[in-house]
């Protein structure tokens, strides 16, 4: 019962905290999720060390995470999202080759480290977060936009291809050669299970759609949503995906139909009571100590540069077209790498292949590039929407970023 | 991240079931309560074995019943609850005294057991899980009912009084004697929290909610909302009560002011996300095993029959002014023990003074009185609801027990 107190101790100072210094951060013009990730590391061992991050908490960041990419496959319009196909594969491979070509060959150059390392630094460095951009395009209300759209097209790809990376290195880590059987078996899962979710999920999703009871008159519109979310997501960790694409895929299928706005209505609570905790979760696994050590800190400031620069040139070299406001908003979208590239280190850590201080090196490149996209996202979004307000004038000078969108 | 499918996928049965075995049961005119339950006595350890309680499943489980009770807490009128108070403290000491007799007096008559385990088996008999009764009534719609609130106002003051007989014979059982010096200061708390929340929280919450923002612009109500949910749970379990009585007195005070319904359509969707997986979680405890044994199973009979006896005895006895039908409903809303039953005998457990085999008993008596109560609870209400109807006649004849709620 003690520990029972202590774990409900930890939630509410997490909630608590996140809420006060996501206002904070609000109201200094930043992203809420800013301040809902310094928060995790202001109360987490670092620096004040209210609390530690249990096992407990990290399977609800983890419930948390998949709600939320649940809730952007409900906000996301497949068929918008096929307009920008190509472009967004584009940004995706480029995006997914210059980090990982750059974070190998750094740790070779600067650590004349060997291959599983190098190439398991690169694989950390290659994943995106769609959460932390997602959130960030919602809160300003532009997930509509074409930008949008190809962000988290580019990021669902990046996914799945930074789990291909993942399982390849992991197969040379572990047995010293390429698996080309696990590596085949693992493409061949990954496309049936997007070719099952796209060509019979919708599909039967729009069948039955109108054959489900009306949301006004109970739940259990919102009882199937939530156990297709929880079973795709079972299935595509189970396939060896991220749990995330699944419950994406999950939201991707029930946004059919004109009861997605019903069903938002539903998760958005859910979403909105579970989230603050992954990212709280997020700020609380970065050691600043780590970083006492010289080496460790150009290492990392390395790391981070080169994390940074690889993801926005991607978005310049492949969305050129677009001008450079809209292909930087583009690349800046891809930068964060959030809970992926702690997973990869994690990963490594346990194989013994990375070493404390590189995990350490890749937990801050995830922290810090997902701290520093969304004001910068916020920025260019601002000057985008400004221009195009300008170029159409008149009627429509007065529209704007919606600032706070979600609160 | 093997571990991490594991829980997903043990979370995605544990809320299918829930809502496929729930739904049977309405169909078979049941509370949904009762299919969930069986649902997690179907796929834990004791049937098809597919999904284990977990520290994980049991802090979820946790979490949920402290949502479910600020539920609860949100839609008692406290002036309402005022009103039957005296009856209320009525039905709840007797519902104490006699249950915590008849259980100390089985054992020692049946077991020759000695004076710590006595003085336990007593105490696992006592305390109210208002949980399960709530939830009936609110999927009845009779939570505004006189009989409900004696019932809530009961449990909770049961809730409070099981406690102390808890902490006393928690005391004798560790040292030998008992200790007035602890007994004392949990009292004092317990007056001290109850104070504050009625003294102090809620004339404060009148104060401020003029000036909370409207709930349409954003969810900082809801956000404060949780916060006090979490605050209050963790300085009730802090303080020695229970999380969910300082969750129940959160709703309380949140109750007042125009904002509840606003406000209740936030919650709902949470609660109906988490509840299930405290339901389930009560089922999956049950050991099917133990009752193999032919003394187990008097045991378990008589400790049943004692356990349902004693608080219906307890509404007869206090309640008999308000007739057999209403006195009986009260009673029966008292039975269920749920998950505080199964808490104390884990602590007995713990300390020793129980043993594994009356561990089960008292967790088979808890989870019985839960299962059999809400269909009595059902059809007493169907009975009431047409007698008044019939009196009333004419233009209201066609009212009735809704069917189906929440769901």
């Amino acid at each position: 019962m003690h520990e029972t107190t202590e774990v409900l101790a930890g939630l509410f100072l997490m909630f608590a905290a996140a809420k006060v210094m996501g206002y904070l951060a609000e109201r200094l013009n930043q992203p809420a999720v800013v301040g809902e990730i310094l928060a995790g590391v202001l109360i987490g061992p670092s620096v004040l060390n209210w609390v530690h991050p249990t096992e407990f908490t990290d399977l609800l960041a983890e419930l948390a995470v998949i709600v939320l990419l649940f809730r952007v496959g409900l906000e996301v319009n497949v068929r918008e999202m096929m307009e920008v196909g190509l472009l967004a594969l584009g940004v995706a491979v480029v995006g997914v080759v210059l980090p990982f070509v750059a974070g190998s060959g750094l740790v070779i150059y600067a650590l004349d480290a060997d291959l599983p390392t190098a190439l398991f630094m690169g694989s950390a460095m290659v994943a995106t977060s769609v959460g932390i951009t997602a959130r960030v395009l919602a809160d300003l209300g532009q997930l509509q936009r074409r930008e949008s759209r190809t962000i988290l097209g580019a990021a669902v790809i990046d996914d799945v291809l930074g789990l291909l990376v993942l399982a390849m290195v992991a197969g040379i880590a572990t047995t010293g050669s390429v698996s080309w059987a696990s590596l085949g078996t693992i493409i061949g899962l990954t496309v049936a299970f997007v070719a099952g979710v796209l060509l019979v999920g919708r599909p039967l999703m729009l069948r039955i759609n109108g054959r489900l009871p009306d949301p006004a008159q109970g739940y259990t519109v919102f009882f199937v949503a939530v156990v297709l979310m929880l079973g795709l997501a079972t299935l595509a960790a189970q396939i060896g995906l991220a749990a995330i694409v699944g419950a994406f895929f999950a939201g991707l299928i029930l946004e059919l139909g004109q009861r997605q706005h019903a069903l938002d209505h539903q998760v958005q609570p859910v979403a909105e009571f579970l989230v603050p905790f992954f990212f709280v979760s997020v700020g609380m696994k970065v050691e600043l100590d780590a970083f006492m050590n010289a080496q460790t800190l150009w290492l990392t400031l390395a790391v981070l540069v080169l994390a940074m620069i690889t993801k926005v040139a991607a978005g310049w070299l492949v969305a050129f077209r677009s001008g450079w406001l809209s292909s930087s908003l583009i690349g800046v979208g891809m930068m964060p790498r959030g809970e992926v590239g702690i997973i990869v280190a994690l990963m490594g850590l346990s194989l013994g292949v990375i070493s404390q201080d590189l995990y350490s090196v890749v937990v801050a490149m995830s922290v810090i590039t997902t701290i520093v996209a969304p004001p910068i996202l916020k920025v260019l979004l601002t000057r985008i929407v400004r221009q195009e307000a300008a170029s159409h004038s008149g009627a429509l000078s007065g529209a704007g970023v919606q600032g706070d969108g979600g609160h």
